[in-house]
């Protein structure tokens, strides 16, 4: 492992996902789950979300994308979230959205609105 | 079908795709391919990428990270052309797909990567 | 949007779905879903479903083969539903998803038959 | 092996099939190609398409749906030649093929009526 | 059905998911599951698992790795026991999901990780 | 990027996948792919491959195994000669192959094993 890289997708991890999350995922990691943990901190984080090619707010649209193609819900939600983090509207990612029901089609673009405002009334109750 | 929608869908079709491709595949279209060309041109294009919510370069670094993730890589052609008409650099374009690696997999990452070169010599080999 | 296809495409969602079903969905729709919710209302259901090409049981099996291969459980629920309604038998339903263990793997199809079987459950404690 | 259920297989899939193509398949099978080629004659053949509760036409049409989602390209080819044969119209495979595009989304549909209409092609050079 | 295969295929079954939880997916099979319950366990468990070309444990090894690809966690959850069983260490099994994440994408490793860690806390509890 | 890594990385994916194949692979890199291909040997083949959790031969069992459910061809046949060098026999790569069918369904597992085949028969010929 590379410490100047795991201490750089640390930061970006925890500037898209949060401080509090990305800390209580990391502690709550064992001997099991550590060693991904350390891989996705490291080159997702750390090797391609810093690199300054794309702003953080494309590339959570484009997460957005990949991951409703992809089916993969509990990822989709974490993501919405840094989206809004990232200076997403709420419009622009029900826009996303709107956008995969052409190329993924309709039943991933209806999951990913029905994730979408789960994230939205979450946020709304915390206010 | 709505003329209007379709009309607006062929306008955006062509702008983002090219006249010249557009009116060949409409063309091309025949008695068992034409209520489909219809479809596209008014549903995907006039409805959805016709929407003021996104802009055209956005919806296509949207399109880049679907593509490579549904394993399209003949539409995901076809829309990187569409991403460079667009305002994408090619620089870009090849960052969206370096990001592709980590969500999607290595192996679509390099599949897409190599696709990308060859539109990019195609257009080298016209100027 | 085109007012009578919206209208054509309702009419022949709620006759799939059930009436009930369908208004209490568009009730709930809010700002964030409701261009989704109208986009399939009218191009999923006025502009496909409605075409007289395929007799809507036909369309039905279609539709669990598609949505068992895609993964899309929720979406299978609601289309189990809606194939029941269109005129298929529990044994037709039963016969199509065991041809999806051939095509789609046998995790798909066993997913989709415990679905099937929820469905009926739902149904026989209903009366 | 259960050789009953095997002849029984590979009736049935020189029947949707074709003859020369099967047992050209089974002639070209060599050690490493037999077994799977037996698998599927017996399992996918003899013990779920032989069974009577789907007819062959309904079984057909759920195999384009899945195989359009599946992205297997050169197995719808050769299922687009077994729909004909089982008494599917170029009208009724096309429209299929247009339902896809709202379930896997437009570019899996476009790439299904591409082969399609190479099926079409093929056979009217052969009239 | 063939009777003899069905009965090695039970046996097999039962030796890598446990004899509990397969007599008990057989005797919750009813009129709908049946013909599903019968095939997987004469061809996926007979005519495959059955085979000498493989040991079990890697045939095991090999199912993480396709279940994560396939997005199917409900049947890797059965499957990360049955790795157990046939003898796979808990250090191996998040070693094949490590290697998941590059070759499906981060977000199907963590999501196989997170259900490696629930049958790993379900067995220590139950010591 | 970590040199030590990258370095560590190279030695292993040319000990798999052949030192000629990968110098060419990186030869012919350009301004586009270098970044990917650079990701890919430090991240794919230092990272994950190195890990001393798994012999070679598992994890190229593991990957034919993934690649056949991600429907990604191109990458499967550079594994298959990989899994070769790896000490896999032409008889395990085919039995893993049949159990993909099971899995992956039926599709998948016909065009790997055409993919095998071909690979075998290159080698054939360059004897």
């Amino acid at each position: 492992m590379s410490k100047e890289m795991f201490d750089k997708g640390l930061a970006m991890r925890k500037r898209v996902l949060g401080a509090e999350y990305v800390e209580k995922s990391l502690a709550a990691a064992d001997q099991y789950s550590r060693p991904l943990q350390e891989l996705v901190t490291e080159y997702c984080w750390g090797a391609v979300w810093n690199r300054p090619g794309l702003d953080p707010k494309t590339r959570s649209i484009l997460n957005l994308g990949m991951l409703t193609a992809l089916n993969r819900p509990h990822e989709l939600k974490i993501h919405i979230n840094g989206a809004l983090t990232n200076g997403c509207t709420r419009e622009e990612i029900v826009e996303v959205l709107l956008q995969t029901a052409i190329y993924c089609g309709v039943p991933a673009a209806l999951e990913s609105t029905r994730i979408a405002r789960e994230v939205f009334k979450e946020q709304d109750g915390n206010t």
